[in-house]
């Protein structure tokens, strides 16, 4: 997590304070549970609520010497409360504190990140629906293939983003989870109805077996899904350094007034966002990897993870709200040139519609190995040599002994192609207008 | 995928043979479609699945020379089926037939996973009630902590690859979509019917937007499922690896009356399927980044993508399958040893109830600090000079000021640990019993 | 390892029969060494490098039963030896045999890899040197930025090359150890002379410590240089894919007469070895991770790593020893056009001298900020409207107040640009022509 | 890189500060070398050296505003050196800085990484030759094997680390490399001189071939050694924790006076350093494969690996210099316990010494198969039921009739296992005292 990539609002979560003020509604909650149990005094748990604070200089103060996170902040947090501090925390393991919290941190970034791919969905429509007839060329291999529209194209980032919504709102279920069990997560020193009254306090559910720690596999599958998010960022950033190339130049990102793309060399507008994105994939992606090895951890629980997670919570989070903001930036105000479009897709001398005119030769009559053979052979001298492959065609004896003049020219129709856009359009988004 | 590690129903799902049928079948049922809409003659669909073969020997050899895998398949599959052959693949591409066929391997690998999860979870809950009330001690950090039984246990491992069945079925449903949408996905040449056609007759759902490739951040999303569930099989075969550690020795892995554990020391009998496991789960584990590499292809696709998945595929789906059986065995015939479990537990001298004293001195009107204070300076001898702790506590008068002989006697026992495993197996398995 | 993506020679040195005879060979050196420290008759040595035989088949029966491969195999072997069988793997321990066998593996592996590196580098000196003199633009970005030649791009892959090349001799060398050294390595009943002599024989040194393994910190380090080496291809073939593009299409894979690009569209000519490369460097730097997972063994040694080389091992040689020569042949057989790369150069108007023009301002006196400042407000038009940059130029009076027609004619020659190619491929070659 | 994982100087190298030093330092000298070759005038070199200054806020600001971070330090750097400004940065190009400031980076931190081993080698030293004869068991798969000493465990580490020590070495040289050679690389409008002059005072070499930028290869070998480092630390790391375990405790961390090991058992006592030490591993390594993916760059160059190295740079240099010096930390105040060494040795009733046995029953005439089958019915019952190995064999008359009583007794010394120790000793040191 490095300020040139993060918001604050994410960034957040994971400061000291929020994470101390976590630690302190946890343990403030166990104690309502426990005074509602009679294991502590009413008083005490109400003292704490009323009383509790902390200082996260002192709380490094203390840790710096006792070296134990959760120690130093309870002996911070009954500087504050007083005496009334002995029960707090009572049959608890700093594992609950730790791990409850995470839970929190976790759901909350999950939260800002659906957010995050709602306002790219937002914006990927909005562009979508404007480009819908926006005829382009379609490239399969980098290679001009057949027409579609570049509407299309952005819908079916769209229809991604809603699959990696769906993915997130699962990731973030995985890990909404409160673990109060104390040691080996018994219950030995603490009845579960203070887990139960803890989970729902804090908007969680009570982790079925914790062994002291919340099962990694949960935390794994979060990191997982983040990652499949960050590739699917990379594939519409890469799109657009595609589209953005001098010799392509169908959109490009917006640059601004007072930009400059070189240093040395003046004339230049880079894509340098979306082939920031690129990078800040492969970040997120790196840290799905770490997050799988550390679902073993040995016995009941060790602390393997723990700085691991210290490190690729705020990273993979940050990053990823970071850049799914970023990319939605790019998509609100991408400059897009339609003649451009056209242009290219002008380029290829009418070999885009090869594979109609050898459909039409198969259904008139011709083997599909025939037709196969009669379109290529048309096809080279215009891949070769620039030629048109219309006039090829109607050139070649044993083409136009299939088909008519009348016939091939039907076949060079643009509108044939997208004729089920609205089809795409109403799967995508329940909608054609 | 090799021999060593594969189960011949899954490797099955790979071999040339069945992704040749999945090939016809997506082509045969295409062309019902194709016939139904009467663009071709509803006899070339009927002398497709009458007349349709292939050899794959066959297929080897056309595409050595046409460097194109499906349509060296549609050759000798024309060889067959005779001049009807020409109506077969009408309007679709290559993608359409390979990505559908891939969706319909990696489902019926999902099936398997899913089979073999619940396997495992019968194993693992039969031997979680036979040891429900099996003492041992639990540990954080690899040293004793506090008591739990071996069931509990089991039942986290349990409880947990419940999740990972709930995650493959997520994952089978996010692979199970079938794109016969044509070159560049736009229908240009084939009707949206073919494909809810022949979606539906293979028990998929058509792909919203297939830009001619099914989209990969489904495959993505399938391996790194696969990567979670192969690290929560690390986790069970980490334990029980530590388990038969010879100084735990609380478990052991089946040995089979010829088996030989070394060829220089016959004396041993190693964890060695479960060190195997450890190994198989790096292996699924490292198909993951690849999948999330694969989902950036270019405009309406490239082949990159290809050559991984061939590999990845087969791998990991058939080390997973092998992993799961083999830990279904290791479960099933684990050898437990209680007594070994009970002496263990014995031998930190009682300082497994160091918590509890600490909290019943607070209870009893000792500040924290100070109860942590006298536990740590009665429990340390015991740790260091192997002193007993029950011993100890009664002979250091700011313990007994506090705590009467009786109070500390009942603070040692194990019940107090176990009371709650009826409300851990009841989330677990719906049951106690 | 697939079929498809292997040559026989990588294939054949992870065949059975290439590991069960160096197998064979160790222990037959082993006893030549025990012999003559006359820990064994000279006999039995004499007999097992005589009558020493084996049948893959029926060390896999037998294994079916002992469940140990290297038991198997010296049963096997003792079937073919008779008596003085039993004078074989004397105080060896299993992991001499696999651990020194999979090392003279790597090194024949390493050793080919260096060919096919070298076979590359042939390919790339030949091209370099044949378009040392064919201008091309250079992109950074994706973007026209200056003029290159195409030698020089070629040039870069050389010498990046060259690297890989040192790096693979470093890998070979960190993996050719050999050890036998008996259980945990502490040579107990083995002499060090064993070792120092097998080693010899086979090519290898003496591992200082093996703990009855091999350490993997060296497997490790192998497996990572194979990632490096197959980014690199990755970056070749990338950039090979990009030239080409429909839009670019300054150079082309070499496409066969019968080759098929699409089995729908008859004109496409793909880049599809290069995308394959693109998937191949991908399944190739997956292995890195799990081999460094492999270093921490438990204590002396355990298993985990053993399933994780069986796969790795031969897949990550055999796919880059394919991959190299897969790019070998690309290179060779590429088919390049001049012309266009001419005709791209000149698309952007005379842009691709701007900096030339900006320093040239500076020189006359102008600030860098104006001049930068000048040359982005005539570059603009240029870059948006098509406009020529040179005529633009002429037309601001602030610049031909510093330039004069001559001095600006003079900022738009290519020479300018090209006059130290030689000076680059002396650094590469040692050679200029 | 965060400030509890991270030590003052290496985390300096990447401050901002530093930064922009190393920034200064490269265009100054690049002055330098164009007064020289009368480029530019002598005074505006000597102005930069001594009016040449920047504040990090201001260029921050500038910054926000061009987006793009080395014209904002030209901007800052320019308002401290007036006018002569306009000849700094002459024909160069961002890549230029920021290139070879990484590689001056990059290249400190390895110094400082090859110190950490340095210290960690020295610290493994003295105690490998504290206990060179202190006799422990060594296991393997977890299960004991045969003696060693504990010292041979600490060689095998050190010998180990001398080869981590190798690789930095080499990942030192591969990054060390400047390149100042303009847009794309041709030296169009810089003297390839000045390169060669700025190499030699940052104590680098210039780059053969940079096409703007320094290829990535050489960072993508850099981070893979990172991660090979950091695997060994793991293997050590793992090593102590498993010694440190409740029921092996042959060795412990350090545990300081006010250290608390758990916030609810007092009594405990954690090897939170080595489990941290095995998660910082997953960190470093996890920079591998980002590293590798940020070669294949477009073309000339593009950005996307410029946010990847942001974060990965200091990440893994903090973090395995942090955990280098952690290591150290452990292995040079490591409680070792050498009776508890020698009492989990006797604990198997002798069962270490089964290979010996068998090996005399096989000098003795015995077959293979059956000195196997004879030493392995005599140990099971030790195994399993606890008795005495010596025992057993004396009452078993096959094994009699081949040993004497006698002959048996030899074949349980100790001093058999260690006879080697000073052989492993000279390898690794150099010496045997």
């Amino acid at each position: 997590m490095i300020p040139r990539y993060s918001r604050e609002k994410m960034a957040s979560i994971w400061s000291p304070e929020s994470k101390f003020r976590i630690w302190f509604e946890i343990e403030a909650h166990a104690c309502d549970a426990q005074a509602e149990l009679g294991v502590i005094p009413k008083e005490a748990a109400k003292a704490v609520w009323e009383r509790g604070a902390f200082e996260v200089d002192r709380i490094d103060a203390i840790e710096a010497e006792v070296k134990h996170d959760v120690i130093a902040f309870l002996t911070n947090l009954a500087e504050h409360v007083g005496p009334e501090a002995r029960f707090v925390h009572q049959g608890m393991t700093s594992s609950d504190v730790l791990d409850t919290c995470l839970a929190v941190q976790l759901t909350r970034a999950a939260d800002i990140l659906v957010e995050d791919v709602d306002a790219l969905l937002a914006a990927l429509e909005r562009r979508a629906f404007e480009h819908k007839n926006t005829v382009k060329v379609g490239r399969s291999h980098g290679i001009h293939a057949e027409p579609t529209t570049f509407g299309v194209t952005l819908a079916s980032h769209h229809v991604e983003f809603q699959r990696c919504r769906e993915r997130l709102v699962i990731a973030r279920k995985e890990i909404a989870t409160c673990a109060i069990s104390g040691a080996v997560g018994t219950f030995a020193n603490i009845d579960p109805f203070v887990e139960e009254h803890v989970a729902k306090a804090l908007g969680l559910v009570a982790e079925p077996v914790s062994t002291q720690v919340i099962p990694r596999d949960r935390h794994a599958m979060f990191f997982a899904v983040l990652g499949v998010v960050a590739s699917s960022v990379e594939r519409l950033a890469t799109e657009i350094r595609h589209l953005q190339r001098t010799e392509v130049r169908e959109a490009e990102e917006f640059f601004s007034e007072k930009q400059k793309g070189s240093s040395a060399m003046p004339h230049k507008r880079n894509p340098v966002l979306t082939e920031n994105l690129t990078g800040l994939a492969r970040l997120v992606r790196m840290t799905v990897v770490p997050a799988m090895e550390n679902v073993a951890l040995w016995h009941e629980r060790d602390i393997s993870h723990s700085s691991v997670e210290r490190m690729i919570g705020p990273d993979a989070t940050v990053t990823l709200d970071f850049a799914l903001a970023r990319l939605t930036g790019v998509i609100d105000k991408l400059i897009v040139y339609p003649e451009t479009m056209q242009a290219n897709l002008d380029k290829l001398g009418g070999l885009i519609h090869s594979q109609r005119v050898m459909l039409a030769l198969t259904q008139a009559g011709v083997s599909r190995e025939d037709a196969y053979r009669l379109v290529q052979r048309n096809a080279m001298p215009v891949w070769l040599e620039g030629k048109d492959f219309r006039t090829l065609l109607g050139a070649d004896s044993e083409v136009t002994a299939a088909l008519s003049a009348e016939q091939l020219d039907g076949l060079f129709d643009l509108g044939y192609h997208t004729k089920h856009v609205d089809t795409i359009f109403r799967r995508v988004f329940g909608r054609t207008e």
